[in-house]
């Protein structure tokens, strides 16, 4: 089958022939590709960000990149009961174990043993993937996997960011939503759709805080230098009760902080950066900095609910898989408008 | 009466005569001091660290300090109703409106109109201190204030962060205590009333561990320069569901990350250093950094009843109020064994 | 001043000249009534139905009801630091202490010394009412006592039961709502405004229903003896994750059981009839019964927010103070549309 | 191999030899059953009581019953990883799919396709039972099978309820425990455990009175006809504000109600009886009503690490297998002391 792989840092991906995946445990599912979302990360890993990550998990040089993956089911193992040959399917970003204790909690990204497809195993820019039975999330008829397939990391990674805040979100409350991208402009919709909150929008594109406008963004902001004091400006001076930083580098991270309600949380997505505030101030002010790491399998489902009914949609650019390398220049460009989605051959 | 005035930043204390305070408002109580509690902070107040709140809040020189406050109601204003004249009391630190939606929703500590007696008007290094109806708790006849005094900011805090914490640490699970100091020795048996959580503490010195383990620590760690790598072992290489950092600085809140399990919490209660943590940890560890301020009036009721059934007590050492200054200099100088309690002459 | 006050149970209230009601505690305040809500609880008093109750709080008759109330400050007592005279207020239902624990925690409602003006001390259906400092809300220029006085009670504890189930309505979902009248419509307004869920409605009228699909239902079920199987079949047979009833008597609070699903909650709203299940059925469903009583003062400040948003509106007929007999009857024979509010001469 | 089996409602179990349980599915986990407990539902079973759920599951008689059961594994099938042949097991009473929304968010007891061995398929009274990798729990080497197995359902369920208190039960709470037999007895432990609550046992037998004390009951109150009136006196005449009622029938499921506080909540667990009470009181005393069904995998993880620490300890009756019907009879004519655990030949 073809793949895009990384076999050197700081090098292209290449696309070649590669050999097919097989069912070799009786949970294993082979997906044949619909369509594979790009990630910031993608650029992060070919840069070598993650190279602590991926020794430690010994990975080996090439492999398949690609973690936000949907599709058709194409064979399954024998142990597998939730999908059959031929179901459309979304998929949950991790391969996990089932049995440890963050599974038996729902917590599946803490799965001790748990694999990261396109991180630090084989993933989905390619015709064919291998994934199991608990990572496969049927889809309903009317969603197509390049409308969805970003929503396997970038969707569930700010659905489960504003889960978390829901429930300091109440009447009379403000969210403020730092950078309106990928992540963000999902964030704001996941917002509006399950609180009452009044939603702050910063980004410094002004095309992307139209989008937040759409979007349902009550207020925007242009960060250009000033966006801290125009935030304040819109919360009586005194912050919003929850920040969602979908950026976390470049200050943004810093600023987050300073945007962050006393008794607030600044909810941390984006990374790149690092936090630097002093403990007088995170007690003084009693804030909480709270990590996000994609989602659980249930916030996926969730998140398809919403997609299914329309309350959250995708703001997309397609490319076909040969054209990886232009959809990777694209995005770290700054020319690739909403998510690039990877679409192979006959898919 | 007779009280202990600061008149400058960084020099000693003058204990001298001054005004006694009177009822204005309806809400008003006069307590007579039994007992005040020293605290780290009022070094770091003298040091001139606080000033910049201060000068926020408008606070003029010389005024009292002392806000860990226990004593005997002297005067009630004509709308008090909770308390009568000659009741014991301890005091909740904060003077609160009751009327503002942090009040409203028990968090009293972030009240918009709150003043905190000994940090930004007169406190209770004194024979009298002014507060109102809504800071006084009513004893029981066990209690005296020499033995709770200390309770009303440091206990307080303590036992703020450990019911945060409750939620998380059930059976099986790791709490790291840093600092087995006023705060930490609280936060211990705080945390073996109320949780059936594994207890590490990590102190540097030898016989607060020795009273670490007399109040319920199951390890304790010297922090020696291994202590990080011992609780990782101590965790199975995994870290803590839950670390109280009592230190805040010298580099215990940088371990103190380091020490935090994957999905876990670190709450931070000590200060004076930073926190400076990437981004990228936050979120592939998905950890969250909790900050604690004092706690609410209701936190204090029931750490008083811990207190009344003997589940909890404090560790002190009287000094008479005249003798303030010797013990800032003991604090300072490490030879203050437990919480300094300062008592006024004919208390 | 004029009023309407129940001189013997199962008689019609009496419009009479009564004594202005004074300023006697610091907190003390004096509402100009501006628009006073009926309420079924009304025709429950009348009837003798809260005896009881009245008679373990030592009430003497003659005394006026109402417990709806909105209008304006006329008189506050030297203690009042939250609103002025003037203002524009809605009354919280309760005069509370302030002090007690269940006070301190937010929760109004179950203060051991609370007093419930309408319910045992005098209340709206008058020129003035007395209340306290801590009942009043002040309100935003776009609001008028005649659109939000019903929200005092009847809005109040919509909110209150919809926000208790809040956490349990993720995408995916459905809310059972029975009971689109007085209270239900506005619960059904929250819900919209607060969850994701899919709404259905139960109701015996069908232009409740339609109200019910204009404010925001999803789904609207006659209850015409089919609606337990309605329901079932609407919820893939298993019942409903919240089942909030209104209604609570004449077999509705029978069948809100069978409406719900394995580990789901219903949460009582309505009253007059009685729970009867199994406990077998309880444990072996899991179910949980949720009572609901009035709310906290914070959630009726949220609540006028979503008013002031225009997310939440009331359906009122208005009648002058004087036909307050006409309004009842019009209420208990079922010709009253949406929430009758009583409107004192001059207001 | 020897099982007892339920070949007709109220007919004894017969003792037999029956086929030997074999993998067919690669989940598959054979156990050599050490211990299994005997339950009072175990004789609703033999009465017919449980037989709509049974034949809902189209159960067909003759059957194994026994559903709290211990042992080591004897066979696994090719998917099970975590565990291996030789390995001491408790197991989670249910079997699960793993991969429905319930099982996804850790309810195991909610599973859409969930199995109860003992109750719709073959239990553990028997040499050997057939189970799945979700339900095994590999035990410490200092617990034995017959140590814990009735903590397979007893002590779970007691766990469980015990865990949803543990929030609502500050130090200064009280909460009722009624019926100290084999789920009540491990319930006070765990109340001891997990909370600093004030534990009020109520029963009608001095030995388990007895019994509760020694586990750590602050009081007990003998079940006489004047036991609402006793922790009412206990309880400032307001009530606790946990009720956990292991009783469930001949009246105790309605003194629970009356001993339950305003605002606090009771947690169903024992059956046989009925609700029944107003909705007038749900709603004016804001009271819940919790239902309770065995608990989670990770629960009886918890629960496990308990035993192991000598926190909560089983007191248990044992009787060989063959004995079956004796120990039935002894626990229905209220002989047994402690739990009744079957031992097959030779484990």
């Amino acid at each position: 089958m073809k793949a895009a792989r990384l076999h050197d840092y700081n090098e292209n991906l290449r696309v070649e022939e590669v050999q097919e995946p097989k069912v070799t445990d009786p949970h294993d599912v082979i997906v044949k590709i619909g369509a594979a979302g790009l990630c910031r990360t993608d650029l992060h890993i070919k840069d070598g960000d993650w190279k602590e990550v991926q020794d430690g998990a010994e990975l080996r040089l090439p492999y398949i990149l690609g973690h936000e993956n949907a599709g058709w089911v194409q064979e399954i193992g024998s142990a597998v009961s939730n999908v059959e040959v031929g179901d459309t399917v979304i998929l949950h970003p991790l391969i996990t174990c089932g049995l440890c204790h963050a599974c038996r909690a729902g917590n599946d990204m803490h799965c001790g043993k748990g694999a990261f497809p396109g991180l630090v195993v084989d993933g989905g820019f390619a015709d064919l993937m291998k994934t199991t039975a608990r990572a496969t999330i049927k889809l309903g008829p009317s969603l197509a996997p390049k409308d969805v397939a970003a929503h396997a990391d970038a969707g569930l990674t700010a659905y489960h960011a504003v889960k978390k805040a829901v429930q300091s979100l109440y009447p009379g409350t403000k969210a403020v939503v730092i950078g309106a991208g990928g992540l963000g402009h999902i964030g704001i919709q996941a917002l509006r759709a399950l609180t009452p909150t009044e939603i702050i929008v910063v980004d410094k594109s002004e095309p992307a805080l139209e989008l937040a406008r759409k979007l349902g963004a009550d207020q925007t902001v242009l960060a250009d230098g000033h966006q801290v004091q125009r935030v304040l400006q819109m919360t009586d001076g005194a912050g919003a009760e929850a920040v969602i930083d979908f950026v976390g580098e470049k200050g943004a991270e810093k600023e987050a902080v300073q945007m962050t309600r006393n008794a607030g949380s600044l909810y941390v997505v984006g990374y790149g950066g690092a936090l630097d505030v002093k403990t007088h101030e995170v007690i003084f002010r009693e804030i909480n900095v709270i990590g996000n790491l994609v989602g659980t399998y249930n916030d996926l489902v969730e998140l398809m609910t919403l997609a299914n009914q329309g309350a959250v949609t995708l703001h997309t650019s397609t490319y076909p898989l040969d054209s990886i390398n232009d959809a990777m220049a694209d995005l770290e460009g700054g020319r690739l408008q909403g998510r690039g989605v990877l679409i192979p051959e006959g898919a």
